[in-house]
């Protein structure tokens, strides 16, 4: 039997999935720590480590670095009808774990300033106290603060990552954590609430507030590579649809969950009267645009010419069918 | 007369200020706008803008990139005995400017956090309503997280710099902003509120809260050369001593000074029982030290052997001699 139609044929999604997880965890542990990266004999304080470590360690679905290692994956194994040789991949698994951590590390910080009194007021994160609940308002603060930081020191090791790619990571990441990105998408919802918004203008919402950062993921993952336009467009509109129908999906959860199913606090977004997709569509039509930018992602899959895309396609599955 | 020795002798120190801070002030001016960068036609809301320019604009020192552009000249012409020409210096003056705006957008962020109600809780910053006061809490979070993505953003534009001094600014600036720097020194200062340090345990939190930041302007400014190890390390020294410097001059300050001269409300910290070099040493010996560490600075620059540390010194000298 032909190789790689073997391997195409037994990919395990749940495999697969175990196996990069933990992988994951193991270097968001390692560097998470009291001596982040490269940095010359400071010592960091304590207590401010281990607020961090609580934002980022045990818990979440890791969604964006699972994002960064498929699209590595399919940008790393080239173009269908190519040789099997990876095609223009820069370096090892240290450096794609950085990227992958980073953009997890950036998503977490997000959240703890998220939750703070003077954004959403919220108790409860993964089922646990908030950040600023458990360490104080000051150190979750800095320790948002100092972890956004800590991304940009991930991508920027002193050896073993070529300048082009660390230069080009960081790019894709600020951009999308900037005003022009996630902090902007957080600034327009906080204008937003009480507020009758256009469909149009909730996805512009969250267009900046949620994808870009998965888009980003996308993106940083074929970062590795030099694709071809075809192949980058597509990875890009990829990005582009399932950060789109993730925010759905949450925005669907947010009114057909429980708190103890999502370990965040349900029907949030309702009693603080934001504008949601349920809100603006209905139920029924929000599932189906679910559904239909599932679909626009997986599209847009084939026609970029990728071969090795099932790891991209079982996390867009995931993405619309998941239930927390 | 010996062009060197002429251009050494009618060196102008407040022409060189007036000349490089406008340049300063035109490219934040530009660069901290609706279109940060090259950010691919993503709209940032305008009321985070409004925040982050108000956080960034019109006040401040700018002592941060004044150093990095002193640095920069020093390391880009030279050392002495060596030819007149550039030694290594890999670009031109919007990457320098980049470096020297991206510092002053840390250290503006920084502030805009650090005066909010769960940290110093402080109304007044450079004699006008602190950003939270005019903005309300959840934009001054925001604009103070979407500023230190720009700050990456702007070290890492597409064209024109290159890639490995793109790495390599990002690596010092992401150090010096985080755990192990400027993030760290503040979470310390937390947990001294009310509490006896040692004048060594004072040092390490203000090496980490001012000094990392200020340093790094210096080895940012000087990384736009191949330096050798000798002037490397010498730049290296008159950063760590002027930035110590800096903070024992603010602490006599906030004692010695009024509001209406810093800008800011003096008095502060010996308010919010906070260790001070004033508290630890006293008035006197604290002036002694800022002296001391001036003259440290200077040696240093006299060691390392450069050939252009005019501004370098100038600054220094700025550093002890300033009155707010």
């Amino acid at each position: 039997m032909d190789q790689r139609l073997k391997a195409a044929t037994i990919f395990d999604f749940g495999q697969w999935m175990a196996d990069h997880l933990a992988g994951v965890e193991r270097s968001l542990e390692c560097w998470v720590s009291v001596k982040p990266a490269a940095s010359a004999g400071h010592g960091a304080p304590a207590d401010l480590i281990a607020a961090m470590r609580y934002a980022v360690l045990d818990g979440g679905k890791r969604l964006r670095p699972l994002l960064v290692l498929a699209a590595h994956e399919a940008a790393a194994s080239g173009m269908e009808g190519t040789s099997d040789c990876g095609h223009g991949v820069v370096t090892g698994d240290d450096a794609v774990l950085r990227a992958a951590c980073a953009v997890e590390i950036i998503h977490a910080y997000s959240l703890v300033h998220d939750d703070m009194p003077c954004m959403d007021n919220d108790v409860l994160r993964r089922g646990k106290p908030t950040v600023h609940v458990k360490f104080g308002e000051a150190q979750a603060l800095l320790a948002g603060d100092a972890l956004q930081a800590l991304a940009f020191e991930l991508l920027t090791p002193e050896f073993g990552m070529p300048d082009a790619l660390q230069a080009r990571l960081c790019r894709l990441l600020a951009q999308a954590a900037g005003s022009a990105g996630m902090a902007g998408g957080q600034a327009i919802d906080l204008a937003s609430v009480g507020a009758k918004l256009t469909e149009s203008q909730l996805r512009e919402m969250h267009r900046l507030k949620t994808g870009a950062l998965l888009q980003a993921s996308v993106l940083m993952g074929a970062a590795f590579a030099e694709l071809p336009p075809t192949a980058l467009n597509a990875m890009s509109a990829y990005g582009a649809a399932i950060g789109l129908a993730f925010q759905v999906v949450d925005d669907i959860l947010d009114v057909t969950s429980d708190s103890v199913t999502l370990g965040k606090t349900a029907g949030k977004d309702a009693n603080q009267d934001k504008p949601t997709y349920v809100s603006v569509l209905g139920l029924e039509r929000s599932g189906r645009y679910a559904q239909e930018l599932l679909e626009q992602a997986l599209n847009a899959l084939e026609r970029g010419g990728l071969r090795n895309t099932q790891a991209l396609r079982g996390l867009a599955n995931m993405v619309v069918r998941r239930t927390s």
